[in-house]
C-alpha cells in the first residue's frame, strides 16, 4: 500500500507565543526554528511581521531552513485593495516563500467583529489570496472559527473556503479557534467539507486543547481526509494550548494505523531527537519540564508500581506502548539498580570517564546523586556538575583551591546627581597552593552598569587564583537560571549557571541553597572547577575532549 | 429523550498515587475523598488495604461518604482458595461496600508474569469475584491489559470478562494499562465486547494518557456503549497519568452530545466547585497549578491576542467554548505588547478602575507599559504591578512611604563548629509620614536556616513602616521566580514575586534590573504598595474588591 503524504505545520513561534507569560527573543526564535527544521517539520510559522518588533526582526534575520518558513497575517481589510493594505504589505515584505492569512469564516463574526457584509469578507479573502499567489507565494488560508461557523451557516463557511481555494490557496486550514469542537464533530464536518468539493489534500486542521482533545481532534480530521496538521511544540499556545506536535509526531510515526497510512517529513532517526527538542524549549522558557508529557516527559516511561517494575525487567513491552529510545527518552525503574547503573555508565562515558561494569563506585555515585536530588539538585542539564560529582567519587578530582569565606554587599542609595544607583561589592578569601589570597571586586560592566552580587563574586574569584588565574581569562558566564524547588521539606533555590570559554566549550553547573547567593556561588565554583579539570585533561590527552 | 446514567469512578487515591513523587498522607486522602464526594463522584477508590500502612489507615479512618468507597486489590493467587488468600483478606477487611480487583486478561501476561495456566487464571477471577459477592460486596473486575490481550487472543480476553460477569461482578472495567490504545481502536473493541454478550451497562473504561488521548479514549468507549469511566483529578497517575476527570466532567455536563445523552452524579451546581477542587489537590501536592489545564487552569480562559481580546469585550462566546464561571474559573485578559486599548480597559475594570473609552490616559498607560516591556518587564502575570502603573498614570496612587536607601550583606564563613554557614543581613532606610526610620534584619527562619538577601530585605522593610506596619502582619511571600531576559540591548534579571495575605488575596508583582537584588526589591516594594492601596480601597468600598 502506497503511503500518503501528511504535512506538519508548526506555529510555536506564533500561536505558541500566545501562551500566558511567553515572549520569545529573536535569538530564541532562531534557535527554535532551527530545532524544528532539524526535526523535519514541513512549515515553520515564524510570527506576524509588522505586528511587533521582535517578529519583524526575526524575519529580517531570515534563517536558512529546509522547511518552508511562513509569515502569518490577516486578510486585507475592507475598503482598500490588497496592494494598498499596509498590514498585509508588512507581511509580504518579510519575503517568505509561504504566507498564511487568517480570515473570518463564521457569518456571526463577520457581522459582530468586523461589521462588514458577508460579500465584502469573501472579497477580502479572494483578493488577499490572489495577491499572494500573483507575487509567487504559497498561500495558506486559516479559516478562523470554521467549525462554529459551519454549524451556524454551513453554506457561508464553505463559501469562505471556496473563495480562498479558487483564488489559488494551496491550503485551507479548518481552525477550531475556541477549542470547543469535539473529535467526532471535527471528523463529521471535515468529511462534509470534502463531500462539498474542497479536496482533502488541500485541507489542514488547527485544534486547541480546551477539552484536552486537541491531539484526538487533529487525528480525527486526518482520518476524515485532511492532510495538514497545525500544532506547537509541547502544546504551547493560547489558553490551554494548541495541538501538541510533540505528542502527535511519535503517534504518527510509531503507531498503527497512522504509520501504515502516512509519510511525514520527520524520520525515525530525527524522532530520536524529540525529547531533546522538547526540553530545549522548556529551557528557553525557564520552565520546569512537565514530567507527565506523553512520550517526552521524564515520567513517560517511569514505572513506580512494584508489580510493573518487576514485569518491565522481564519484558519492557509489558508496560510500555513504545520503546523510550525511539523518542530519545529513557526508562526509569526506581526499584532497579541494574537499569540505573547502565544509564550511569553511559552518562559517564559521555563525560569521557570509563568505569567497568560492576565497579562498586557506580553504586556510590548513584547514591550520591540520589541524596543530592533529594536536596533539590538536578543533574538533567547540569552535566558538568554531574561529572565533578562522579570524579570526586572516583578519586579523580584534584583540589585546585579552597574557598575560606566570602562576603558580598549590595547597596542602593542616591549618587551625587541625586539618582538612585546600586553598588555591589564582593570579598573572597581563597587558599591556593598553601597561600591565602584576599580579593575584592565591584560589579560594574563596561557601560558603568552594576551587574549585581553574583557577578561581583565571579569577578573577585577570578581576580587571583594564583597559577589558575590565567586559565580563567577566556571563561565567561553566559546564562543564569533560578528556580524555587523542593529540597527535603523546605523550599530552596536552585541556580543553574551556563559558562563558555575561548575553546568553544559551553557547560552547565548547579547550586542549591535557601540563600540565592550561596546557591549561585556553589554553581560558580563548579563552573570554575570543571574548566580547570578539563583544561588539565586536554593538556594531557587532547583527543579525549568531549562536551560538558 | 430519557437520559442514560453514566457512572464516574475516581482512582486519584490509588492510581493517582502512582505519579512520580506523589505520596498522600491519611489526612490528605481524607480531604481528597471528601472533595470527590462533594463533587458527586459515584465511586471513590481509596487505595489498596494491606499494601502499605497509609492505605490501611485510611480505610480504618472510614470516611462517611455518599459515594461508594471502594477498596482495590488483586484476584486471589493460584494454589489457594479465595477465603485463604491473605492479600485478598486484607482488602476485604477494609469493610467497604465495593471492592475492585485487578486481574490478568492478556494470555501473554498470564504465562509471562504469573506463570500459571489460562484456566487457573480464569478460576482465580471467578472464585475471587464470587467470594466478594458472597460477602455482600459490590464487585468490580479491572481487566488489566484488556486491549492488548484482546488484540492478541480475543477469545481469552473475553473469557476473563465472562468469568467475572458470571461470578456476579457488577462492573467489568476494560483497562488500557499501557496507555497505547488509540480512541478508534478502543471504540471498535468495546463495541465487539458488547456484541460478544457483555452488556454495555456493566462495562467500565480505564485509560492512560500516554498518547495524550486518555480523555478521547474514555469518551470513545462510552460512545461504543460502556457506562463507567475511571479517572483521576488533574489527570494524576502512573507515567503520563490517567484520564483526567477534571477535563471529562465539564465536557460530559456542558457539551453535546454528551450532556443530552447522559446523566452523571455531578450536578451543574457542584461543577462550579471544580476549579477549587483541582487547585486544592495541587495545594496538597505543593505543586504550582498547571495554567494550561483545560477548564480549570488559570490560563484556560486567558485571552492574550489583541484581536481576541477586543472580540471578547463584545461577546465572550466569540473566543470561549463554555462560560468560565460554570466550572468556577475566571476570564483573564492579560496585558502584553500585543494588547490594545480595549484589552486595557477590560483589565482596568477587573482591577476596579473605570476609565472612559477614548480617555487620553489609556494611551499614556499603554505607552508606559510598552516602554517598560522594552526594558524587560512583563505584565502577563504581574497584574498587581500593572495596576500600580495604571493608578500612577491616573493620579490615583498615594505616596505611602519612600525608600531612601538600603544595604544587604551575605557572608559565608565557618562557624564555631567549623561548618560553613551563611548569614544575610539587610538595612533599610525609609521615610514615612515625614519621619526617617532605620530597620535592620537577619534572614533566619524558625529552623535557623538563612533564607538569603531577599528575605532579609523583606523582613527589614516590614519591621517598621510606621502606621502601615500592622497591615503587613498578615502578608507573606509565597513564590519567587527569576529569569534572565533582554532589557534593551542588555541582559537583565526579571523577578516575579507572588504574595498572599490573610484576606485570601494572592497577587504578583515584577521587578527588573541587571542586579538581581535590585530587581527583587522592586518587586517587593510593588507587592507592599499593592497591599496598602487595596486595603485602603477595601476600607472605603468593600464591594469593589477584586482579584490582583
Amino acid at each position: 500500500m502506497t503511503k500518503e503524504r501528511l504535512y506538519l505545520y508548526d506555529t510555536t513561534l506564533r500561536d505558541g507565543q500566545q501562551t500566558q507569560g511567553v515572549q520569545f527573543s529573536v535569538a530564541e526564535k532562531l534557535r527554535i526554528a532551527e530545532a524544528l527544521d532539524g526535526l523535519g517539520i514541513d512549515y515553520v510559522e515564524g510570527g506576524w511581521p509588522g505586528a511587533n518588533p521582535t517578529d519583524s526582526a526575526f524575519f529580517d534575520a531570515a534563517p536558512d531552513l529546509r522547511a518552508r518558513l511562513t509569515a502569518f497575517g490577516m486578510t486585507k481589510r475592507a475598503g482598500r485593495s490588497a496592494e494598498n493594505d499596509d498590514v498585509l504589505a508588512a507581511v509580504m515584505n518579510a519575503g517568505t516563500g509561504a504566507v498564511c492569512l487568517v480570515g473570518k469564516s463564521d457569518s456571526y463574526h463577520v457581522a459582530a467583529a468586523l461589521g462588514i457584509s458577508e460579500e465584502e469578507n469573501l472579497e477580502n479573502i479572494r483578493a488577499s489570496v490572489a495577491h499572494l499567489v500573483a507575487s509567487g507565494r504559497e498561500a495558506l488560508f486559516d479559516a478562523e472559527h470554521f467549525f462554529d461557523g459551519y454549524k451556524r451557516t454551513p453554506s457561508y463557511a464553505l463559501a469562505c473556503c471556496r473563495a480562498a481555494l479558487e483564488a489559488g490557496a494551496r491550503w485551507i486550514v479548518l481552525c477550531d479557534t475556541n477549542g470547543g469542537t469535539l473529535p467526532d464533530e471535527i471528523a463529521r464536518i471535515t468529511g462534509e467539507v470534502i463531500a462539498a468539493g474542497i479536496p482533502g489534500n488541500r485541507l489542514g486542521i488547527h485544534c486547541h486543547n480546551d477539552t484536552e482533545m486537541a491531539v484526538a481532534g487533529s487525528l480525527a480530521a486526518v482520518g476524515a481526509g485532511a492532510r495538514q496538521i497545525q500544532g506547537t511544540l509541547n502544546g504551547l499556545g493560547e489558553r490551554c494550548g494548541n495541538a501538541s506536535l510533540t505528542s502527535l509526531i511519535p503517534t504518527l510515526l510509531l503507531k498503527a494505523p497512522w504509520c501504515e497510512r502516512f509519510d511525514i517529513g520527520v524520520t525515525r532517526e530525527a524522532l530520536e531527537g524529540l525529547t531533546q527538542v522538547s526540553r530545549m524549549l522548556d529551557d528557553i522558557l525557564n520552565r520546569v519540564p512537565m514530567k507527565q508529557l506523553p512520550y517526552v516527559g521524564a515520567s513517560a516511561f517511569a514505572h513506580k508500581a512494584g508489580l510493573h517494575a518487576s514485569a518491565i525487567l522481564k519484558d519492557p513491552s509489558t508496560y510500555e506502548h513504545v520503546e523510550p529510545s525511539a523518542v530519545g527518552n529513557a526508562r526509569i525503574v526506581p526499584m532497579s539498580n541494574q537499569a540505573g547503573q547502565s544509564n550511569l555508565r553511559r552518562r559517564l562515558a559521555e563525560a569521557g570517564i570509563e568505569v567497568e561494569k560492576g565497579d562498586p563506585a557506580l553504586a556510590r555515585i548513584l547514591d550520591g546523586i540520589k541524596a543530592r536530588e533529594d536536596k533539590g539538585y538536578s543533574y538533567d542539564t547540569a552535566q558538568a556538575s554531574f561529572e565533578l560529582l562522579a570524579r570526586e567519587e572516583l578519586g579523580q578530582m584534584p583540589d585546585f583551591f579552597e574557598v575560606k569565606r566570602y562576603k558580598v554587599t549590595v547597596e542602593r542609595r542616591k549618587n551625587k546627581r541625586n539618582e538612585m544607583v546600586s553598588v555591589s561589592e564582593a570579598v573572597v578569601v581563597v587558599k591556593v597552593d598553601g597561600e591565602k589570597k584576599l580579593s575584592v571586586s565591584e560589579s560594574f560592566d563596561a557601560q558603568g552598569c552594576d551587574r549585581g552580587p553574583v557577578n561581583a563574586l565571579w569577578q573577585a574569584l577570578a581576580k587571583d587564583l594564583g597559577r589558575y588565574s590565567a586559565q580563567l581569562a577566556d571563561m565567561h558566564l553566559v546564562d543564569f537560571k533560578v528556580r524555587i524547588t523542593q529540597g527535603g521539606t523546605e523550599a530552596v533555590t536552585r541556580v543553574i549557571i551556563d559558562s563558555a570559554d575561548g575553546k568553544g566549550r559551553r557547560w552547565s553547573t548547579v547550586g542549591v541553597s535557601a540563600n540565592i547567593v550561596d546557591a549561585s556561588f556553589e554553581a560558580l565554583l563548579d563552573a570554575i572547577r570543571w574548566k580547570l579539570v578539563r583544561d588539565r585533561l586536554r593538556a594531557e590527552a587532547p583527543e579525549l575532549e568531549s562536551a560538558g
